[in-house]
């Protein structure tokens, strides 16, 4: 088996964090994984969903959206707006996506607020909502380490980082970090979401219209515990660059985008 | 461990099959997961989507939808249409739910053809969606066979039969075929598809903001393995049920549900 | 004349009720015209609308919703959230039911609740809005029982029974409770609501683009006044079944459903 | 029983047809039984709905759409397309105004042609929906005649006038054409179309939650009558006078209206 | 240059206003710019907009609509609720109104109510903007008259007229109001809002794909505010009409619309 | 007069275009006029309008679309999906977009085919409609330079740039490009888009409810016209450099945004 882009079959495609790319958010990053990229922004509501309020549950609650510019794709994708609907697959990702941030932070230590985790593609290339899950969770390590910082939090709510990779079977055999066309052309598609303890949060294994054996579904879920471990370390240094950042010059980073 | 309702862990709740509660439908079955009841119906459409079209896909398509009735919960459930949209919830289930049999159909044998399932949960205790593919399956399977022996395929394109079920980790130990108390305190919760040859379909294991380990995720799919062994038993039963009766007496079948 | 189905001009088709098809409703019914099956489900909502708290209305409200499930026809009707409005039928139909039934309850005795009765028709073969109401009726009456027997009512709310059923002009003579086919070939087409003291409620009549006199309205009004007669009957019956079941065994009662 | 603007109890309120109100459409009036007052407007589609074409039916169609102008009640009304649907009330008014206005049209006469007939309710004091139905008509014969006058048409395609009138008890007695007041304090509420060869076309008779009896139904039915040959005179007056007004200055008949 | 209806370039078409033509409206108004007619209403609703009261801001809101009859166009113009969202055009139109109005009205005079205008276009022969703003602002001074005169405001809230004008380049030179087919043919159409002390209040000047020079834009400005003055002028004598009906016989005025 | 960031009044904010942030459309840009930052990306659609197909237009078109991304201001915006319409700001902004990007381009020369320009707006701090309009030009020219070079085009299209900026009166005197806090405390705002020819495209001044003089008028319009000569030169080293860019390499090009 050979992968269009050379890669081994373990292998990450080359990936980025930028930070503060929408200076307006309380954290913000853009992720790249190979030629997907999304602008991750979290941003605090002083207030929390009305369910919430109605139900008397303590604490606050975090809530993501996802959707792909209408430029992410070779082919124009039309707006949500115009369709009048959110289409299934971008309500399904961002449902995910808030599943797993919520895994990540102890909500009831944030106060009667909401943390919106807004994940807009910016270039798709297969992988777009494991890189909206990575990024997002950096986008929200760094605004509550400015809340923390501001004093407006008694204790640090992020618990642990967590971060998502895809996996898949592509010519029988298991491959790490599908692209675009490895993941049009695999059999299986597995998208996993661990923790930095390598607990599991979430395991979606489909065969969309194709099935697959226990045998590769061990092996995928083995690439993808050792992809993730590798994106943690990345979303690490990425979160310290940040907070050096913004305790430095934030008008200075944020230019550093504009280059 | 002591489950609510006295199951041991490994034990389904008591499952049937109504065929032919939709008579209008090609195919339609009454399932039952414990107090979890599904209409699910299969009907034929002599069309394809204009995707298809668009596309020049050979052969046809199989199409899913998903809705709970308004009283199937124990406080009322509002309409989708009152609300101005599909919860995100149902539109993922509907996705699966169609992911999942299209992996059971040879769809380039079908025709020019959509096949529409639509499952309208009447009692919802937890596991709606499994019940739902279990139950389409059978609705497909009694359809394909009506529509064959009409002459309308020139081959039989049911490929082989596919079931679902959950299993979660609850109070430290895995159990199976969650019920609605089971499955809001569970920890993790598992919706396992798979065929008759013990090929998976689809794993989607979530925490919903918790973790689990390797070692519980084995432990889920094992007793969703020996749940959907015993589901598929009780899906081909029916179906020969429901041949038998469409090859008699239609009224008399359909005057049964009535009893 | 002879009708299709070989009954006589003034003869109802069979009729019954099977009480508690829905166990999450506080009161629910699957209604059989003949062919034409209607779930009717009534729950019970400890709040008023918006609407009757601005005015300090006293007492509560009565709404009711009706939908065709997509396989309830010969050819599969789309779902409302997908064409993404309700069509102005079922807007007429819904309203009808809603003021028939309130014409049978006592709002004022009920307190600050509202009773929602769900009307979803698993087959259609005409006749499916006077069904609705027949069956809704014996929904509602089960559930007032019961909240009664709760000790929930200090004064029990229902005031008298309604029913309803059509009646029409069909190759020159007047006939009762028409079918899908004779529904679609008379030339006028009457919906009668009354209640078991023989009052009207509501009489519909159309030519639907014809014309008809007064002497055939006449007949036609006839007919119905004899139909619902018989209807009310039935509902009594029905309704102290269900009585009789809910005080007993109601798992029982459940499990007769599934037949 | 006196009634509050001083009629006797089968007294119209003045009625009267201002044509050519609207000059764009091909015929128009505005409709005043007392305050009540209409901008009926017909206009012609060189095109027939997508059904019809599909089910391949001769000749061409007969569509109203009903609305009331945000500033026609005392309390001002928001408009639809703020509260983003049709309320079920406009919906099963517009259906009853075209069901009423295709009895009187030939349809298969009028070539692959759609008549739209809209009705805007310009101040709102009851019998909005009989009023329309009414003036209605008379912009659907001014349209005709105009169309017919083209030479666009082979045959005359208006087989007779229809008129509505609403009937009602009030204060234990049957009056004719209800307004505001005594339509929200009116027991029973009858809305009745009839030809102008006396033939109903529709009854539409409610007791709104109450009930009535087989004499007051025909008591009002009684006063329908005599109230619609009454308008169909007036409606024929009025035809008339449009005919000649666009046979001869259109400009100043038009301005007739600005005065 | 030879205008298509024989004005001379500065030159209104005839302007008219007919007051109360909505008599449940607090003021309302039919105004004319040649064939262009546009009932304008104002309504005075006894809240203020959600966000004023969340922002504490003092006094009222003033909140205009915009909307074109079907029949208003020489082809059909479909209902904004059946296409189901309002289009881009009345959205703009509808801010503009807005906009201007409320520059003539101190609204913290007014109390904590909502001044609702609505514009319903009966015959579009271009111009709608500048007739509805024109025809609004005296429909909005017929309102205020009503509430000062009923001692529902402290003090007079009118600061000022506005009204508005069309002027463009047609044939190379520039002209005032322009009709449907002159606005159609020009390269650049400006719409000017004036307040009765030659203030400017909004100007939108655009090419619509074409370009313009410095002094065609003079040209046009000066034209517009020769119109502007005439329009004033005619706005005052409207209202003091409107005055003397209602100060006199409502429903004589009224009955004046109807001839 | 000072201004909060120390600009004299006839000075532009920063302006830097970064060329190919959306490697997949065929051009774009993310433009910032200090701190507001849009992308604007132009993609082209081998199709037309069906208007276009419909009136038999010759040629091509241009539409443009706008939104704010959730995070660009200061608080969190909701997207337009969520709410269920288009704001109506947002509708007007694209419109002007549109109708400015038309009067560069010669549709007539892109053959069949429709040019979406998207705007999404990264961060808001004033001005990013005249951002949106500016980089909007740059993305065209990039695009339609690409399509030229692939020899899709028989001549090329682009007539002229065109470039938009706002001026204002603030504290008394007029200002050139107001940013967020001075175009909410200022008293009248212009918008002006013109050509590199020095010609009026679109001129929209509003007192948002505040008035303005002749004298001011011309101030602004003399501010905005130096303005825009100056954006003109900027937009023209941006497309050359994008040009070069894409003459040699893509991949580095866009990893330059990355930094």
């Amino acid at each position: 088996m050979t992968r269009p882009d050379g890669r081994t079959s373990d292998q990450l495609r080359p990936v980025s964090f930028i930070p503060n790319v929408a200076p307006y958010a309380t954290g913000s990053v853009l992720v790249s994984f190979g030629n997907t990229r999304v602008i991750c922004a979290a941003t605090i509501e002083e207030d929390v969903p009305r369910w919430m309020k109605a139900q008397r549950v303590e604490g606050g609650w975090l809530s993501a959206e996802y959707s792909m510019l209408p430029y992410s794709t070779l082919e124009r994708k039309q707006r949500d707006i115009v369709r009048g609907k959110l289409d299934g697959r971008s309500s399904e990702i961002q449902r995910l996506i808030g599943r797993a941030l919520r895994t990540a932070v102890d909500l009831t230590k944030i106060g009667q607020r909401t943390i919106w985790v807004d994940c807009d593609v910016l270039q798709a290339d297969g992988g777009t909502r494991t890189a909206s899950v990575t990024g997002g969770c950096v986008a929200v390590a760094i605004a509550l380490n400015r809340l923390f910082a501001q004093g407006k939090l008694k204790a640090f709510p992020l618990k642990k980082l967590v971060a998502a990779v895809s996996a898949g079977i592509f010519e029988g055999g298991a491959i790490l970090d599908l692209n675009y066309p490895e993941d049009r052309d695999a059999a299986v598609d597995f998208n996993v979401v661990m923790t930095e303890n390598r607990e599991f949060v979430e395991i979606q294994g489909s065969g969309e219209e194709a099935v697959f054996t226990e045998e590769e579904s061990a092996a995928m879920l083995a690439l993808a515990r050792k992809g993730i471990s590798e994106l943690i370390e990345l979303q690490k240094a990425a979160i310290v660059e940040a907070d050096r950042a913004s305790a430095g010059d934030l008008a200075a980073l944020a230019s550093a985008f504009a280059r």
